[in-house]
């Protein structure tokens, strides 16, 4: 299976007054795991969007969060590509505490292949390979 | 039911470069609205951490992203509380936009009621009818 | 002098585990601060930017933190132009907390007037007046 | 001198609809400067916080902008102690586009050390040599 981790420290910045990492940056998270796990397939999402005028629209986001993760703590973001067809992609995340290998959160984001004016546009078939689809 | 809007602008800050407001802010603006129901209902959420030591961990989001939102658009963020026990709390969030009536997302948050060392603990009794527990 | 001051409470996503508004927050706040000025002036910056293909890109920005802001603390950000020619055009700012009339920030933004291409051009007379370019 | 790079990526958070870094971040950059100076020679800077209650209280940042960054480009920040005494210390960033050699941003932020109460605490003597104080 498509998997890859990324790594990356919690930042001062992603801490709220409860001294964790606020839940909306687990989220952005999510999106450098998306970028890492492309160009570890040997695709940049930038040269997608700006080459091809396909953008990934996010259509939904859910985590769970399982344990807080807080300032300077090392965390692993393993993101595999956990379904796609030629309209939507689903990416699955597991966010993990490197040092003490402990899961904080798990989640999936589903988005949906479009042209640059938003409106869906099926997956060019030079992608179809990279995001698993038509493979046995 | 418990339900209330709170209004606000996409700043700029919040867009990215596909020309639309980054979904990870969306998450961010189920807080203000949290914030501002527990407002409206007379209860400080920010007396609730420092007086009591009471934190709503959260557990879990979810959203639904139907129609992009724009820098300097004005959004509405209706949040109600979906349901609630001892332990833990549910809030729905409906984000439109205001000029155009236009739905722009629908989640949900889960929270677990937690004391400083993020342990569940009961919630007290004195919110009982602020989280409309026990009321038939 | 034009300044206008607008209105925003700090976030929880803003605050950091000092228990404090997050520093780079301030920055973000006098965007707020900007777009709310040129409303109050009878302009929208993004029409500005859409319309025009003028973006106004930041050259230079300098803040002096005097007290700290704290989440759920209502904030008032005014907002002047301190100085602007047909190539530029400074804007400065003082923070402040509503409730106890404190001043929290105070701080000036630089910005270039260019094209879409982020290159340098002149400010069409249009918008002369709206910045205070030869007005006596 | 004390001087360390560290590098990261742009994420597509940290974009805005002008297709470039969003200003702000440049200032969130600094702070992951700061903690890997830190860590670079020997300390971490949570543990300072956590263990000594010492904070780094932000009293003043400058920015200059030179040359904006695009979303998933590679980042150095390059960050060095410009001047410390027992109350506060200056540090001095230059961030630079890797692949293109590039100078993005100059900038300095300034600190008072502080107790967990904010109220002004001369560092402690453990410190001096870290900070390059006393040192001939």
């Amino acid at each position: 299976m498509l998997e890859y981790e990324t790594r990356l420290r919690v930042r001062y910045a992603e801490t709220d007054q409860m001294g964790v990492a606020y839940y909306a940056n687990y989220i952005v998270w999510m999106e450098v795991g998306r970028t890492e796990l492309c160009r570890s397939l040997g695709i940049r999402y930038r040269d997608m969007e700006a080459e091809e005028g396909i953008l990934l629209v996010v259509a939904e986001v859910h985590c769970r969060y399982l344990s807080p993760a807080r300032y300077d703590d090392e965390i692993g973001v393993s993101t595999r590509i956990a379904g796609a067809n030629f309209r939507m992609v689903t990416f699955g995340y597991e966010i993990r505490h490197i040092a003490e290998a402990r899961l904080l959160a798990k989640g999936e984001t589903r988005h949906v292949f479009c042209g640059r004016d938003f409106r869906p546009r099926k997956l060019p078939p030079k992608y179809h390979a990279f995001f698993g689809i038509g493979v046995k």
